[in-house]
């Protein structure tokens, strides 16, 4: 069993592994790799043991094979299918931010209000959120991700289930039944700096 | 001890609560609140048992009182002074979001790039990265937001920490040794999709 906190650095390993390849690198030491990703190059060496020896002794990784070999891991050989519900301000923001990511491949933005409709962010259409179950039985969704107030977010979750969404990305702290066939995480910024706030105030009593 | 998921849930309810009361709502049943915080009555209520009796039988709990006894759990009795660092497209999205937040009083943004200075994201003015050491000698700032590659985290984080701020987010995963008086969290959007795209796949098998 990997850790999930390795799998979670190899994704970012990826994306700084992808920036050297773009630049024609071929090989990398784990001390290389650890200052770009801002980690040790103890913990790089640990993660990467996981999966076998990428390395050559004193020359480091091959970049390219690397790549390949966290990319079989991560499961993602191909790019990633996205969908995206809520598109206030902090939808906007995830969606532009979204699309600078090579293997995210963000097929649709859904939202509730008509004067939205029709509008694009970046390369990405705004549809109707009422168009959403047709457009899953018509598209394979991998992930979504929801920017929209918590009191929706089980609906919209509900919906995404059905239509066979199995992972989801809530930007709204919610509670409830989660359905067995999904895994649902949440990343609600606000709530985390209050958080933070509080955590930071006790340090220094 | 209040368990932390508490203490987040605490934060939505916050915002929650503030709606209402700028509807002119007086009183809230613990359904009602549940059911805008996307929550189970039943954890509401656990979550205010913590903190003593703030409801009236039947009637539910008086908003102003419960917004002001959360605010003073929280220490946020006093807007919460922020900056950010990085305002790349997700630094932009990220200050827009948080410039919608009352209780957050952003200070000034901070970029290496020269093209940005100046600028301004709202009512939020672009300032050089190397002014930040003089700004937080000028300014007290509780906490610190980070949207910069994982390679810069971590001396900017010590540039924080040595202008007296607690705690800080960072959009980049990045591992070093956290100043023993500083909370540092993460929140990498990109590597918790890719990570949520490894358990859903997981899930299928």
């Amino acid at each position: 069993m990997i850790p999930e906190a390795t799998i979670r650095r190899l994704s970012v390993y990826l994306r700084c592994l992808r920036r050297g390849l773009r630049r024609g690198e071929e090989l990398v030491l784990s001390t290389q790799l650890a200052r770009r990703c801002g980690t040790s190059a103890s913990l790089v060496r640990k993660d990467l043991s996981y999966f076998g020896g990428f390395g050559i002794k004193g020359k480091g990784y091959r970049v390219a094979d690397l790549i390949h070999a966290i990319e079989s891991i991560l499961g993602i050989n191909k790019p990633i299918a996205l969908i995206l519900v809520g598109v206030g301000s902090l939808g906007r923001a995830i969606l532009r931010y979204l699309q600078e990511v090579p293997y995210f491949n963000i097929l649709g933005a859904f939202d509730n209000d008509e004067k939205k409709w029709g509008r694009r962010v970046g390369r990405v259409e705004v549809l109707p959120a009422h168009f959403l179950r047709r457009f899953l039985e018509e598209n394979p969704v991998d992930l979504g991700v929801i920017a929209i107030p918590p009191e929706g977010v089980e609906e919209v979750v509900d919906t995404l289930e059905r239509g066979g969404v199995r992972g989801v990305l809530s930007f709204a702290l919610a509670e409830f039944e989660v359905p067995r066939n999904m895994v649902l995480e949440f990343v609600d910024i606000a709530a985390e700096l209050e958080f933070l706030y509080y955590k930071a105030n006790k340090l220094k009593t």
